[in-house]
């Protein structure tokens, strides 16, 4: 069992790893596949005259401030747009795909957040109405019922509320309970950087090998996004994954190369690619 | 078996057919939904700046032209926020709804039709690089997988060409062709107006009753969208489906009052509701 996610900022093709992935779903290894939709949500969002607000919480982990317009922008461009292409780019290659939120079947279930405290110029402040939330449960019914009878799940963000509220939440995260749910040997997380980078200006500065228990000596190289990864990739080693593997989506054959050691190799045994 | 089909133009609420949807599974019923989303897609185009194209084909069918622009601004509206505002409607109602577009599971499958000719100004036209088609099959595989474990399929175009496209089909059509492979006992077509009107600025002048054999001679009765209905009915009970209903969805308890008549009911053996 393989979870593969492939990240939805701007410059991340997904024709490679698609490519990919059918090769490797012919050899009889089964795949779930999480994608996000940033890069889309907010070209979306600007084009329609609701630009995204990004803001930073009291822990320092930067969201993107989902009132209930921004939540059907962001569902037309996770579930519309991501979903359908994917979905489309598989079922082109024969592959029988299912694209699927986390609202569907409550795949991803967890807490709303409706209230959120942020850091704004220094200052705390407290933003309500908000969408977004933390995944706490994966409900695996209808994703080992796909798996079972030979669909390819690709999922994405949202997720449900307890109440049934669809909720913006991180998709690294939510992939990586996912694969935890699932005790996949491999999750990899693809994006538009070759790993972990020691030096962000240099892509041949990637970390190859990281120790699990080694993982939180690491965070202060990751900026940005990368930080979000490597506490999903904690996640999904705590929940028992063999090896989380950061790595790039825009290379020949990315999932198979990153299952080979390419990109930033996380395991509990140091276990080499 | 019922297949419930509500039409996403304009003005046509969703929360009175959830609810009243919500009650009658709770009678253990089988329901699949199918949904438009129509006015959403046209404001959608409006507001990218790529405002909707209808064309009349050479047969009088008025249809979206769709190149791969429209398809993306279609999948939107569609799949990300008609189909996610109805699963979410479910889901805050305790419903465990999945909602999937024809391409998920190749629901429905039909035939491309790049090219279409159409009748603008008196003249015949060609247009290329269309995505839109018609559902010729039905693959039940994944509908029967859902239904068996319990759970709402909420299903919407766009269908997959047989080549794996994307391709914007009619959903009244689709819809049909789906109650036809349940063998649905009941089939019911819910919009914003109260069924086959003899006048279309008088509301209480529904035709309450069409036999089977005579659809043809109501057809020059129906304007717009409603052709497409009479059309898909016809195709719905040539397929073995008990009776089908056109009613309106703004109503208290749509899907019940359909049910007990009213409406236009189309039914084989003149039955009434």
């Amino acid at each position: 069992m393989i979870v593969v996610k492939i990240g939805g900022g701007s410059g991340i093709g997904i024709d490679q790893t698609v490519a990919d992935l059918t090769d490797i779903l012919g050899t009889g290894r089964k795949v779930v596949l999480v994608h996000g939709a940033s890069g889309e949500t907010n070209l979306l969002a600007e084009r329609l005259g609701k630009p995204p607000r990004f803001v930073t919480s009291v822990s320092g982990l930067e969201s993107r401030y989902t009132d209930r317009e921004t939540l059907a922008i962001f569902e037309m461009a996770y579930c519309g747009k991501g979903n359908k292409a994917l979905v489309e780019a598989f079922q082109m290659r024969g592959v029988n795909a299912v694209g699927l939120s986390g609202l569907d079947g409550r795949i991803f279930e967890g807490k709303r957040k409706e209230t959120i405290t942020i850091v704004e110029g220094g200052k705390r402040k407290v933003l309500r109405g908000d969408y977004t939330g933390k995944v706490e449960r994966v409900n695996l019914g209808l994703v080992t019922l796909l798996l079972d009878h030979g669909y390819l799940p690709v999922l994405c963000p949202p997720a449900v509320s307890y109440e049934g509220e669809a909720v913006n939440v991180d998709g690294d995260t939510a992939a990586a309970m996912l694969a935890a749910a699932l005790k996949a040997v491999d999750f990899l997380i693809l994006s538009n950087v070759p790993g972990l980078l020691r030096d962000l200006r240099d892509p041949d500065s990637v970390v190859a090998r990281i120790p699990a228990k080694a993982i939180n000596e690491f965070l202060p190289l990751a900026q940005g996004r990368m930080k979000r990864k490597l506490m999903a990739a904690a996640i999904a080693l705590e929940g028992g994954v063999g090896r989380v593997i950061l790595a790039t989506a825009n290379t020949d054959r990315p999932v198979t190369s990153a299952l080979q050691g390419r990109g930033t190799v996380i395991a509990k045994n140091e276990i080499a690619g």
